[in-house]
């Protein structure tokens, strides 16, 4: 299989993140995002959304879509288990990465692809006003995240699991949204301290 | 367990065929979105996100998220599968189901939340701008995903999956959001009158 890797764009540091968790090594083909290579003809040809990652098996079957991706490990490799380990276990990591990605994490990408100069080639169109009412979602999300936090480990609960990855890459997406989180947030902060300090988080880093 | 209903609305609709689908019958609250029963004090206490659907377990654990409570049901009975049979039957089926969801479904919403009157209370501020802008995005998709149904039966393969499910609930929207699925699109056309004639798809149907 091969792997279509978007380096430290967050979709792709995802998989990355979530492989690297898994202890799979996987060969990749790099692609250089900044040069627009996602739209070169042959990445277009195995994904017309023209996202990344891309995984591509030996039969030529691609699956596409980050958490997707990450699904067909866990059924492979489920140790250790990074989408819970029992039905309501799996329920709940599934509802936190969830929360994660839909509210939070697609706010800061709203703000970052509406209103940044370097992302107008890449939302076509950008609607600033659609960025900027998405920058108190985010900072809202954050509060009662920290709230949350102040009462376990993790973001799905005591285990490490997809949802912290997914927290975490949408975390480091704020810099370039321009988004900061408050330092009055300290079990927010606490958490980010671990996670980040993980070896696996150390890749791509934005 | 209980399940906090919101009848007719895309997501509440979507766990309701899910079940009626799996065979699997579960005590309901109906809460009555249009009179914003979802933001009362009780609906509240178990989602501070007020969306529903919300699933309250005996022992008072809850579970949000349309997708994570199918999830639940589907490790708890897992016949038939709605989430795939294999690890890569499973990834193909979720990365469907996110791409139906995160590009069209979206697309959908987007439009109809920030474009129709009725949704003034609802979506603070609208965004007319990106209501507009996300009506060629779900046509777009639609074209693609008529290239794709000529060869195939449903949205994630040959067998019926939550894939499915979200297509339907996303396609109904459509009517209030003022989206014209256009006539020549015959393989989606095809698929949503076999979906559509479903008994499950008869409930909650906007």
């Amino acid at each position: 299989m091969k792997l279509y890797d978007g380096g430290r764009a967050s979709n792709p540091r995802r998989v990355t993140i979530f492989l690297k968790e898994k202890g799979v090594s996987v060969p990749t083909v790099p692609v250089d995002m900044a040069a627009l290579g996602h739209r070169a003809p042959e990445v277009t040809s195995l994904n017309p959304f023209q996202r990344l990652p891309v995984l591509e098996l030996d039969d030529g079957t691609v699956i596409t879509e980050s958490v997707a991706i990450c699904r067909y490990f866990e059924e492979l490799h489920p140790d250790p288990p990074l989408f819970g380990r029992d039905p309501l276990e799996k329920a709940l990591v599934e509802m936190w990465d969830r929360r994660v990605e839909l509210i939070y994490f697609a706010a800061v990408a709203a703000a970052f692809r509406h209103l940044h100069p370097a992302m107008a080639g890449w939302e076509v169109p950008q609607v600033p006003e659609w960025g900027e009412v998405n920058k108190p979602k985010a900072l809202d999300f954050l509060g009662f995240l920290n709230e949350e936090l102040a009462g376990r480990a993790c973001i799905a609960g005591e285990r490490f699991s997809i949802a912290d990855i997914t927290m975490l890459v949408a975390f480091d997406l704020m810099k370039p949204a321009r988004i900061t989180c408050p330092p009055e947030l300290n079990h927010v902060w606490r958490w980010y301290r671990e996670t980040s300090s993980r070896p696996s988080a150390a890749i791509a880093r934005v």
